[in-house]
């Protein structure tokens, strides 16, 4: 195995949760990572978290240090070092130490891209001036705190109403900024229904935030480099700082200068056992396409846990094992405010988009039998196939306890279970925890009468 | 329909919901429901909690008074009467009206027996003395209520660790009496592991219930009909108040004096459409059988959740529709103290009498990402076939917001997943809510190297 050199471009989540596993399946392998940041690792989900004051410091968000993976795993963590290139044909890729600026090639026998993904930004006029910021990485997320810290700015506009974007939202008023949000569509967070969003629309605007939806953005204002204004089709905000939450692209521009085939949005296309269109190469987590499990269809979602399941199948299968990546239904939970907001599966645009003949039915109940302290609201809509009652998705809008309830319905959409099949569940009861009918069985039994 | 009439035994939670479905569905017919005490519709779940001090009034335990039911429902609603004899030759049920003791007969067409549980109590030597209850109605709740105001009693003795005789030591902890707790077996909570069921020991005795494990009830001490102590097989323990909380039995005397067919533990036997062995009569609740959709046995598990569906199912099919109630796995979940705990499937001992070859595999994770503020411990166990790593059951203690992650287990179980299955689905993740692998995923990947 000496000679059986696996290189892995970026450590975080999929890199690192591959090189690991190939670490465990093969003790005397060369495993050696090249990480462009000082981070290896971490959790860029908690960075709103993080920046909202609720975890002390970014270090706490870095589930396993570079040196612990070089101490205790053997991996040679290379960080600061960019892969700026792949040649296919010598087995190599050009790495750039950025301490010094110096360039050499690494040769590879397997190689693992996983390149993660960057904030989506539209092709606007002008550069990106100073107090623009995406967040994609820990290094992102640092460097909006220095410049919280730095600038004290006090008009915050967010520009995109996807998680990331509420998240921030939260965050920023949490850290007394005066925020303004700028959505394209509807209702923020069109990964739900509009009647869904509309719920987290007015939770956001109830803790101060400034909503202008059907709104795009034009471009930024600026002076002295220095970002002042967001303009919209609508109107000119002013800004001392801009978040941009319009979700993320995959960093695949590597893999496609080596010839990789891309798919979705640019994405890596990659076979269920996470290998690229070419021999020796895999790739995993945000830079890497998933299978929807549903339509079939190829899609890019950027979610740790995605990455963690990607990095762990291709990490066992370069490894020498045998694992498949089944896919993903596009659960995704997220925490504004004091509201829980879930959804699995496919939504009605989608389902419109596929012509897919469905049925729905939203429901309104309490997350505790009613009489127990704390039992509040929730909404929970259920989508499925008309006539067979198969279920198609799930959203949850709620108080605390509500969203983990979307694993239910995601564990049931995965299985294939009709309504029907969701109402015959036998899932835990207790007052503290749930109405004698779970609410997602609640919303099963309002959607049978209209199957 | 005017000449179809249903008469209804028992006005609680199957009982109801079986005569409300018919109404619904039959706006015409006359529905009678004999109730012998003045309560309808309550939720017995919740007494625990109330007498602990976290439900106001026992009142807001009631989901539906009888006047709500005779004006919402046209139900004639006969409460204080009591059901003493079936007569199935003539089609009529003999009567009692406990108001003035006058008997009397009421015919039907069709009837539902919905009589419920009572606690369980070996049969020891002597009466019952005062000063012991079992908890098992909301009239059996607010009795032990009014002893507590009355008799001011110091020391509780509850004999049995089952889901009520813990959240009853929970309780009257918070009423501030020396409580002690008796177990037949090594822990409380029989219906975990051993492992699992020492973890619920341990939190009860942290919070100051003295626990008598391995120890048989022999019998009362009483002193003028007040029960002064309760005797064990190796200790006497003094007690001014005693609780019951051996399980439950079904209340299927008034059936098996009919003539219907009883089976475990007596309860009412009954198909998937809750048809009893007799023409014309269902049961429903916690009188009547259930199958357990992985054994194929029948098994009697007393809770609101399934008195509800069974319920629902029964007065579907009365009121001229068609329904099937497929079954139970045993979920249940519960809140003792601080901690959480749930249960799904078969546990090693039901699985050691069934011969069936089984692994397991326990884990200790956190509840939210590490970082993020509240994250708590959670222990997962899960057991699988060996070889086909099918899910045979899921067991949970911790933290909040541990509980009802069991749904997820009991859904893929439901569905035939095997533990792989399990660790391929797409559940919901976000720092608030779980790690980037929800528990019961970590608990999967620990199990499937045991396969």
């Amino acid at each position: 195995m000496k000679n059986n050199r696996l290189v892995v471009i970026g450590g975080d989540a999929a890199g690192m949760a591959a090189a690991s596993k190939v670490r465990r399946m093969q003790p005397d392998r060369e495993i050696v990572v090249f990480e462009r940041t000082d981070y290896s690792s971490y959790s860029a989900c908690g960075m709103p978290y993080q920046i909202a004051g609720l975890v002390e410091k970014a270090d706490n968000l870095i589930v396993r240090s570079p040196e612990r993976f070089r101490e205790k795993l053997s991996i040679d963590m290379q960080m600061q070092h960019e892969v700026v290139a792949i040649d296919r044909d010598k087995q190599r890729v050009e790495v750039v130490d950025r301490n010094n600026g110096t360039s050499r090639y690494e040769p590879y026998d397997q190689l693992l891209v996983a390149t993660g993904a960057r904030p989506f930004c539209p092709d606007i006029s002008g550069e990106l001036a100073d107090g623009i910021f995406g967040l994609s990485t820990l290094a992102s997320g640092i460097k909006i705190q220095k410049f919280l810290t730095d600038n004290r700015p006090q008009k915050a506009v967010i520009v995109g109403g996807g998680y990331i974007g509420l998240e921030m939202a939260e965050a920023l008023v949490r850290q007394k900024l005066d925020v303004s949000l700028v959505q394209r569509g509807e209702q923020v967070m069109e990964t739900l229904d509009p009647d869904m969003g509309k719920l987290v629309s007015e939770a956001l605007e109830e803790i101060g935030v400034k909503l202008y939806r059907k709104e795009e953005l034009r471009g930024f204002e600026t002076n002295e480099k220095q970002v002042t204004a967001v303009v919209t089709d609508r109107r000119t905000l002013p800004a001392d700082i801009v978040i941009l939450g319009m979700g993320t692209r995959p960093n695949s521009g590597l893999a496609k200068d080596a010839g990789l085939e891309l798919t979705i949005k640019d994405a890596i296309k990659v076979d269920e056992q996470m290998n690229t269109s070419c021999d020796n190469i895999w790739a995993a987590g945000d830079c890497a396409a998933s299978r929807h499990r549903l339509t079939e269809e190829e899609v890019h979602i950027s979610l740790g846990t995605i990455a963690n399941k990607q990095g762990l199948v291709a990490g066992t299968n370069i490894g020498g094992g045998s694992a498949i990546f089944p896919g993903v239904i596009g659960t995704a939970v997220s925490k504004i405010c004091s509201i829980e907001v879930a959804r699995t599966g496919l939504q009605e645009k989608e389902l419109d988009r596929l012509g897919w003949k469905y049925v729905s039915a939203t429901i309104e109940a309490k997350t505790r039998a009613g009489y127990f302290p704390g039992a509040g609201p929730i909404t929970v809509k259920l989508l499925a196939e008309k006539r067979s009652g198969r279920l198609f998705g799930g959203q949850i809008v709620g108080d605390c306890c509500s969203a983990k309830r979307i694993d239910t319905v995601a564990t049931a959409l995965t299985a294939g279970m009709s309504v029907e099949d969701l109402i015959g569940l036998d899932l835990g009861y207790a007052p503290p925890f749930s109405p004698v009918w779970d609410p997602v069985q609640t919303a099963a039994r309002a959607l049978i009468k209209e199957i």
